[in-house]
């Protein structure tokens, strides 16, 4: 166990700010993901918070300002428990990298995701407390980490829009597969916001700031926003991420493994992401010119991805297993990962092809 | 003018029941489509319906049904507006019918799709009177139109998630851009349900059911389903469409036009669906290697497409306009058009492309 209580066999981008992807295996092993293989990214050091003297303040265009310790946190609203899939909008960026080069930004595989059940209140009774003023168009999430990447160096942040803000599934959340919170994932207390890129559920969240415009610190002015193929980065930039895109993967077989010719079990997840929910997912051995379609499994409510498998038949030889979901409002993947290149490396999510060798 | 009140130069599909689509100059004109020029697709004959006699039911679960008159349905509830692009499933299914044919429907162009401001009450207050009891999950709705193309006959219908039935947005509208609700779009009462593919705002509304399941009848278990390319449509088969899918077109110039050399400015549409909004529009005259981003023009709000516009520099001889529209999860439009195929012929949302000449 690694100092953060991770397992071993994560790949870790980075110690200090810790950064670390599962790998497939660990995401194959169920719907739900141990907290002990779940993802980590963050921009700075997880900061030191003494629980008795951290407080969550509220204020913004509200008509009441709040501070709300721990306990009055849990003792004055309704506990919540909410499965949501967690994705970075760098997960996949290095399908990109192979592309074309991407300076400054990590070389995330396809491990930057992970399904976990989160314990909290819902934002929504905060802000019910507060009561929003009739300009109010956004919430922000302050968290307590320093980030020293940003320009200038900056606390982590980031808003959602109101509407969203509302909605009883985004939680404020001490708990985590049923276990308290880890320090590395944002204890005492961070936000989770189902749908969305996972730079929006903030952690070590100690600051909920009612807004008229979106945030404007560097994590959503400047980063996290999708800049066409022939732009630059910079303030205001490109369009802002925040409903996260349709994505899955093949979980087993992994990319270069060698397996039994004949009927073999072929296992990943997909996930519609925003406000969709898995409608269909079609794997092929022939490239795309057809397809077969998986069996969706545990179904864990709206905001969790689906787990999905087949049965493929295997000659010997090199097969790609290609994969397309689909979601509610039959949208599916796009086919060429190369279209999708854009400087920071964001919403990588091309139909996964895994090779396999078959003797 | 015809008998529907429609003005001159809409594509009839069809007279008995009537079946027309908008050119493209009729939806140039501005982000509202006037209400003589605004499309309708309809599976029945225009019902005779005496509004004196008319009720509005509303039953299944709930606590207390409901019988409604207009004046009782207009006094009793809040006036609402919502300015709203409605488009059929259908819609472009020409496109795909070049690839290869679909017997038994009709070859809808691109201008199965319009915008227009309406007027009425929420479903959701009228939802708040009848009390949807514990067990309610999706909210039916019922026409007056008998359909002899489902089998077995019967009246048009279907269904959406009582989640959505409850957001503001969903109206029972009365009235079409200021004017009262012309019989051929659905008066005296049709449902408005934005986001969601044209089917779902039923007209001639006599019925709204709240159920424990989505509805089954013909226009929801059998048609408006996405059919895999190598299905057969039938009772259940495919994912039934709800979420209407991200889209855009060329409004102007139009295909096959004869344009000046030098600097012309292109005109079009683009319309993100579900609860996404269009982050951005580029626009390719070199078949993609290259794009332009697009000016996003009037903003109607939440529900309505964007119009844009891009001056575009065109040398003498022949060009492809080639467009692709992104919705706010970054999301853009397939490339593929013969990949979007399937037994029914809908969702083509494929990237429009327009042919011109210049001299």
């Amino acid at each position: 166990m690694s100092r953060y209580g991770k397992r071993a066999g994560l790949t870790v981008h980075e110690h200090e700010p810790f950064n670390a992807e599962t790998g497939p295996a660990a995401l194959a092993e169920g719907p739900l993901t141990a907290t002990d293989a779940f993802y980590v990214r963050s921009h700075g050091a997880v900061p030191e918070i003494v629980p008795a003297a951290w407080r969550l303040r509220v204020h913004g265009v509200v008509e009441r300002e709040l501070e709300l310790s721990l306990p009055t946190l849990r003792e004055a609203f309704r506990e919540r428990q909410v499965t949501a899939t967690l994705q970075c909008a760098g997960n996949r960026r290095a399908g990109l990298i192979a592309i074309r080069d991407i300076p400054g930004e990590a070389p995330w595989g396809a491990g930057a995701t992970g399904t976990a059940t989160w314990t909290g209140v819902a934002l929504a009774d905060v802000l019910a407390l507060a009561r929003p003023r009739r300009e109010a168009a956004h919430v922000g999430f302050g968290g307590a980490d320093v980030c020293p990447e940003a320009a200038p160096v900056q606390r982590f942040g980031g808003s959602i829009p109101l509407d969203k803000a509302c909605r009883r599934e985004v939680l404020l959340a001490w708990g985590m597969n049923g276990e308290p919170l880890p320090p590395v994932h944002g204890a005492p207390l961070r936000a989770v916001v189902p749908g969305y890129i996972g730079a929006r559920s903030v952690k070590w969240l100690d600051r909920i700031e009612v807004r008229t415009k979106p945030w404007a610190g560097y994590f959503q002015h400047v980063a996290y926003r999708l800049v066409p193929e022939d732009g630059a980065p910079g303030p205001g930039e490109g369009m802002p991420l925040g409903l996260v895109a349709l994505n899955a993967d093949v979980l087993s077989a992994a990319d270069g493994e060698k397996i039994t010719t004949g009927p073999v079990e072929v296992r990943g997840y997909a996930f519609a992401g925003g406000e969709r929910y898995v409608a269909r997912v079609d794997v092929s051995l022939d490239g795309g010119a057809s397809w077969s379609q998986a069996e969706l499994l545990d179904d864990l409510g709206p905001w969790a991805w689906r787990h999905w498998r087949i049965k493929l038949d295997f000659a010997r030889g090199e097969h790609a297993i290609l994969v397309r979901a689909w979601d509610s409002s039959a949208a599916t993947q796009p086919e060429d990962e190369a279209a999708l290149w854009n400087p920071n490396g964001y919403v990588n999510n091309a139909r996964p092809r895994v090779r396999v060798r078959a003797a």
